[in-house]
């Protein structure tokens, strides 16, 4: 992905591995302060998951996979990692798949194959992401009016990101689509982060307050919505960002398709459907975060992270095996 | 309606007049800073308006209404006040028809009957809406859980509310509302305003961003939704604050009650349906103006303040006139 990083425009991954450190792309300060974060301990490592420095359910999966790597290869029992790791936060799969794929590679050839297959994990999740962008930009024509949620970007996913990974390759092929981004209260993750990708690599786009989606499809102006997911159901139900639901609703009252973009570290064949996942409550101080104090001080808040969205209410999944219809997700071979 | 001001807690109207000055509580600053903005000519007024130093249909017909008064008292002529102050906000149906009324009055008696005029539709909009509290509470049991959108109070009506008038009566009658209040992005009025009218009274709430409502209904969280409006038509379609419409579809498909609540100045039986009225989009620059800097700075910004409600998808109005059906509402003698 691209990032104005000091001054010049540089290419670089949202989450890397450099010998023993795990490197990101802190994304609490985006846009206003570029800068990466790298971390070396365990501690800090799961910091860097709970606290958003790093987020986005593939971002989190590879950067799990280092991290545990990593403190394999530095001796800190598995199981204090994997479970310091995992605890971090409940909603997304990709932590729990990447890891579990590092913890068979580790018991088959010790911590020098862990660290491999954590970087063979971000190679693949970025070859699966290029392909969701090829596969994808198939379902939409020159000049589609496209609205996305939260940030399902390049920062969400090592590079070309799930649901932002055919808007890129559209972009690319000079069928100028046009992005309406929702800005994604309370972290801002659609005016913070897409946004900003989309401003680095020129693709036009419109942000728009979380609520005024319902006037946006009445008013005509979206052709279709793509999301990203947190995780994917047996039964194709979807877990993802807190505001996904309502427009999937809206989507289906006004007749737009909704496609879901994920790549297969995402699907979770355990979890039968959406009422089965864990939806993160968060603390009601990050309502307060990116805003000048503004706000009641003694209020209660109410603050998921996350809502499900049913099967019935999505278009079709796109991932890296193709388009799916997501009712028949579960017949798929694993 | 309780303000804390200085230190103390007094009782003032959030609209009022004093001589030939308009007096508001300044709404763009609460609750970080509580402070009166006195306006007392007519560009000053007109600023008013358009800043949302004052805000909210009843208010801002009673403000306009003052505002067109005292511009009579000191000798302006009527149509370059009366022209200055409809062109602030096009969206919000009392301003015109409270300052028809002064007008009226105007022609009948001269400046003095125009500044009585303007003391009368104060106290009525307090009257009307402390009868839509009395009338619109009977239809909430003990401990109704309520989403509310937007500042449908006090502030919005010189006293009392709209949206707010029948939670105020609930629990002032020991009824124990509990009330879930959406944030209301871009300009905070959910968070900033109503949270802190509640805070006031010490009526339980919680704070939710936006888009959190859809896994609010599903989850079973809410018995109603009572929001206030901007303008109802004649065929009961309403327009209110940008975010109403998807609460609206919402409230439909989860089988929830939808009220909205409003005094008789708020209707327009000339505007005919919903498209037919004027939706005002506003700059973006408002995105930030409650936030640090956080967002790119090359965006383009989709800013509608309001949207419209189909009148299939509410339930009841609640106006001073009794629980009128929405389809008929057209029907009712002016």
């Amino acid at each position: 992905m691209r990032v104005r990083y000091r001054g010049e425009i540089i290419d670089a991954p949202s989450v890397s591995r450099s010998g023993l450190s795990a490197i990101i792309l802190d994304q609490r300060s985006i846009p206003s302060v570029v800068e990466f974060r790298t971390a070396t301990d365990l501690p800090d490592m799961a910091d860097c998951i709970r606290t958003l420095s790093v987020r986005g359910a593939p971002a989190i999966g590879a950067f799990g996979a280092i991290s545990l790597a990593i403190c394999l290869a530095k001796g800190i029992p598995s199981a204090t990692a994997y479970g310091a790791l995992l605890s971090t936060r409940p909603t997304a799969v990709d932590l729990k798949n990447c890891m579990d794929r590092v913890m068979r590679a580790y018991d088959r050839g010790g911590s020098d194959a862990a660290l491999k297959e954590s970087d063979d994990i971000c190679s693949s999740i970025v070859d699966s992401c290029r392909e969701i962008g090829r596969i994808g930009a198939s379902l939409f024509k020159k000049g589609e009016r496209i609205l996305t949620h939260c940030n399902a970007g390049a920062l969400a996913t090592i590079d070309w990101g799930t649901a932002l990974a055919p808007i890129r390759s559209l972009a690319r092929s000079g069928m100028d689509p046009l992005v309406y981004v929702s800005e994604t209260r309370p972290l801002l993750q659609g005016s913070r982060l897409t946004a900003w990708e989309l401003s680095m690599e020129g693709i036009r786009h419109k942000v728009l307050v979380d609520s005024a989606c319902a006037h946006l499809f009445r008013e005509g102006l979206v052709d279709s919505v793509i999301v990203g997911a947190d995780r994917v159901c047996r039964n194709g139900d979807i877990a993802n960002k807190i505001g996904t639901l309502d427009k999937a609703i809206l989507a289906k009252r006004f007749g737009v398709p909704f496609y879901v973009a994920f790549p297969w570290s995402t699907f979770d064949p355990e979890c039968v459907r959406g009422e089965d996942v864990p939806i993160e409550l968060r603390d009601g101080t990050e309502f307060a975060q990116y805003l000048i104090p503004s706000t009641a001080g003694d209020s209660e808040y109410w603050n998921p992270a996350f809502d499900w969205t049913p099967s019935e209410l999505i278009t079709a999944f796109i991932t890296e095996r193709g388009v799916l219809d997501p009712s028949r997700i579960g017949d798929t071979p694993l």
